[in-house]
């Protein structure tokens, strides 16, 4: 797109938006200071990850917008923030009248902002970012995309730091253990295993940037982050020693001394950046380029030898273990529990008390908290009625959120972190009586989702070869739905962590036995109602045959699937008898932990087909 | 793998032997005097296309191994071949005695000759290659697989032009003209298109190195190859003018002057390397990485900028026009009948005389031609009973082939040129009674050849995502076949014409209406039968859905689908119902063009299930 000239600002809310508008003639005085015609701000932080802490929130900040997803660009006479569609309305509201114009991306582009750059960047222009918010792997887009426009790109752009004054800490909170009866493997052993591929791969260093691959190496776990039970930090594996830079006062003396005993030894968080290029210089230093920022990137010496991959951990991690099996399988359970009484105490309360879609969320945060080694929830929760539930990604988190009516679909997708593993799950129930329509999109979603549960398929299988199944029979009725069919799922981490998928895109990673991924298809009619239903499936090994070893999928989440939304006539017998016996797995798992009321409500919601 | 020493010699056929041996010792000499250490030989010509003629068959010529697809490296100790499986028992036997040795590649490796320069190649060593016979593309993952060895790659290599004295000329054919009833689009018309798309691409220069680019382009064929209805050329198209480099005494005067109208140059064949690098010195030249060699892309001046992607006519083509269509259906009923002859009289004639592979391939061969506008094969016939056919690409070419048995199962994979289209079609028959496991493996071939068939998807989905549906039922039952679903097919041009295709490879390519592609699931087990059901499918536009636009395939290839080796208990209803459907349109559409008792049997064959 050509931007000309910047819209007229609008007010609103006339503090926030004074304030707003302040923050962006004070930040364009820093710009024209330092000769920078293109500021460029992406919503991460140093580690990359999807969850981020407020300390590193400066587009919400700077423009008062709060999806967690979104890249600013500001010049001397435009301002323009980019985000998906998830967050478009959103975008749109928040950004009224903040000098910030929300910037629709087009069709299939997802980085129009650097389209933006392309177009309007002249020759000799200074474009600078902050590195340390900037993966190397998003540079390089950006510096690719730029080499025909003979612009300079600077990297070290600090100045939020002087103009955001009131600037929130970097988080606190304490390391606790995550003990073998969780996590199946000590450290030690952990770092072992590391090594060893390191060696295969040549590589004298490895440098962790992730948080979650640092909190699976050393089995500990903390709450710097809302969803995602991780501490701030990086660690460089070496052939001896393991550095971990963090908050020393985050890692009790306990934990410390265990550390120490097995080559783990603490240094500060920030002197990461000094102390990397001195340790590894000459060496070679594997590390993964879409988690490591330029910072760290470019502080390694040129006479270092990068290798680029998947980090060692985040490709181990990614099979779960024998231990993390059991522990997801008893997750379920509790979070299955919660679930029902949930839905139970819906029941029996819709009509009889006023409910809104917060209220939801705050009834199904109280009952998984109620359960045993439950630290969270694992993202926010989507409690969504009608309308609302046709946007995949809706939340409440800024407001109560519509009210349930009398007749429609109410769409719940939560999840927890628990001690022994994260769970991820959506449910589609009806409120009143559902129309036939309906019953076809949710029948046609539950085929995909049985037809996915059920398939069976040789051993170097990639993700994109088995999400057709799960479109196929809506695809047949000329419905899709726009996202992936599966994400993968950490053990008590990211609830979405790689590398595996299902969905369309052309990601490599074969599914593998150990691997845990979503299976969540869905359908989504604008302005009417969305429908989704979603268990976490753990891939196994089945039959070897004289054609190789061949894997199926388990079905571990669980909780009853609404029949009321069910049209029987377009179901086949294979797909019934998948869903009672799963039905059967639900009752019997789970009816032990409920009340007698609970268990005769849930008999009937179990009942086969 | 290690090579230490070279095999010790075996003679078998002395003359042969004796000949063979003598070329490696030339060769051998003439690297030494060239101070070259490696000498690495595709099995390619300068246009990088699947068939080549004689005068490049250079490894045929120096190891005797008649196979489609090799490399082989020579070196002073060492001289190896490397090919696919569907060539591994041909190498073994070809090259015993030979002085070369069959290298067999390792599981899921198939550029292992490089993965033998990698471990074998030390400082200063020299390479060498003929960079008229290698891809630039080709050259690069050479290089970037040596970057770390420090040897010399030199790509000038022609020492076998003065070592094969007997070598056969480039051949020599006429070219005639592809008219408008069959290409459907003028070839101005053609030309001013690719340049509206060259202007998109900012190319000034596109330069066409595929000989079928410039058939296409031209709207002309030749009888150059075997099986491919092309002339050897390259074209360079400049926003004015088009350059064709031919041997000009192909081209007849009526085309000449046709040619020359429309701006279309004639310049000999030989001096494309001479004139591209002074024509398009400073310019924008789009060529294709895959399909231009070594030398061609080297003559290029650093001082123009090369636009890397693939040719415009490549993605002009895969989508076939309106008559294109019309003809290609046309072409069906008459490749039909010839199957249908051939089957109603190898079922009227087996048991009565001696059948080998050789004698059906020729029948059948015999069969086409009697059909108006044939050309010729598109492939070497594959006729293989029992053991054979579960070689995917198994060919008589060099022998008789086995005899037909009394009992088992037979395939005939077979294809046609015509003027209106390109055929590629399998069939599966008994030779007696069928065995339960053949019926049941046969049917699971067809239930994912039928799946395929009635698949229904969303614009924008790509070939990958489509392959399950083909393999599902027998995944189910533990079984897979190593090959892809499908591949794309040209029009009156290759039998094997991408982009696309449907396979578990990362193709990125979508699948558009108006593409040709092969629906080809199968089975083989190893040493008893192979089971192969292939029918072309052509991509349509269905309805247009609130989610977009979707298509379907249109089942085009016509012939008869064994019953009798149908499990019908295995089938569902709808498969059973596409079946019928898809035999009463086979009889409609072939009966009229055959005799009373080839109808009376047909009808049989056809009757609903």
């Amino acid at each position: 797109m050509k931007i000309t000239r910047p819209n007229p600002p609008q007010y609103h809310k006339k503090s926030i938006m004074d304030s707003l508008e302040r923050k962006l003639i004070l930040l364009r005085n820093a710009l024209a200071e330092n000769g920078i015609d293109f500021f460029i701000i992406p919503s991460s932080d140093p580690h990359l990850g999807e969850y981020i802490p407020e300390h590193w929130q400066i587009v919400r900040w700077l423009t008062g917008f709060t999806g967690s997803a979104a890249t600013v660009v500001v010049t001397d006479s435009f301002a323009g923030l980019w985000t998906d569609s998830r967050y478009f309305l959103q975008a749109e509201k928040q950004l009224k009248g903040t000098g910030f114009e929300f910037v629709k991306p087009r069709a299939f582009q997802r980085n129009d902002y650097m389209d933006f750059l392309c177009e309007n960047a002249r020759q000799g222009d200074k474009i600078s970012i902050d590195g340390r918010t900037f993966s190397i792997a998003q540079f390089r887009t950006l510096e690719r995309r730029l080499k025909d426009k003979e612009v300079s790109i600077e990297t070290k752009c600090e100045i939020v730091d002087a103009l955001w004054t009131d600037r929130p800490d970097l988080p606190f909170s304490v390391a606790f253990d995550h003990p073998l009866v969780f996590s199946g493997k000590a450290r030690s052993v952990k770092i072992s295993e590391v090594k060893e591929k390191m060696k295969i791969e040549n590589a004298h260093y490895h440098l962790l940037t992730s948080n979650d691959d640092i909190m699976w190496l050393l089995n500990i776990r903390g709450s710097d982050l809302k969803y995602t039970p991780v501490l701030m930090s990086y660690a460089l594996i070496g052939e001896e020693q393991t550095l971990l830079f963090i908050n020393e006062a985050k890692i009790p003396p306990t934990l410390a001394s265990e550390f120490d005993n097995i080559g783990v030894i603490l240094l500060p968080y920030e002197e990461v950046i000094e102390v990397i290029p001195s340790v590894t210089e000459g060496s070679n230093v594997l590390l993964n380029p879409i988690t490591t920022s330029v910072s760290i990137y470019n502080s390694i010496s040129k006479k270092s030898k990068i290798i680029e991959k998947l980090s060692i951990p985040a490709s181990l991690k990614a099979i779960k273990n024998k231990t993390e099996i059991e522990n997801i399988c008893n997750v379920m359970i509790k979070d299955g529990v919660a679930l029902t009484k949930f839905f139970f105490w819906f029941d029996c309360n819709i009509g009889k008390m006023p409910m809104t879609e917060k209220l939801l969320s705050e009834k199904l945060l109280e009952l998984r908290s109620l359960q045993k080694d439950f630290l969270g929830p694992s993202f926010p929760t989507i409690a969504a009625f009608n309308e609302n539930s046709a946007l995949p990604h809706y939340t409440t988190e800024n407001g109560s959120g519509s009210t349930i009516g009398e007749r429609g679909l109410l769409l719940v997708d939560s999840g927890g972190q628990y001690m022994g593993g994260t769970t991820d799950i959506t449910r589609t129930i009806p409120v009143g009586i559902p129309g036939a329509m309906q019953k076809k999109d949710f029948t046609l979603v539950l085929k995909g989702h049985i037809n996915l549960a059920m398939a069976k398929f040789p051993k170097e299988t990639r993700g994109y070869q088995l999400d057709f199944i799960a479109r196929r029979a809506m695809w047949g009725s000329g419905i899709n739905y726009a996202h992936g069919t599966g994400h993968g799922v950490g053990y008590c981490l990211n609830v979405h962590e790689g590398p595996q998928s299902i969905s369309p895109a052309d990601n490599k990673t074969v599914i593998e036995a150990g691997m845990l991924t979503s299976n969540e298809p869905a359908i989504y009619r604008d302005g009417e109602y969305g429908i989704r239903i979603e268990n976490l499936i753990l891939c196994y090994e089945d039959e070897e045959t004289e054609f190789g070893q061949f894997l199926k999928f388990d079905t571990v989440s669980l909780c009853y699937i609404e029949k009321s939304l069910i049209d029987r006539s377009l179901l086949d017998q294979k797909e019934v008898d998948w869903l009672n016996s799963y039905h059967a797995e639900v009752y019997d798992k789970l009816s032990p932990y409920l009340t007698s009321e609970e268990i005769i409500w849930l008999k009937e919601k179990t009942e086969a087909l």
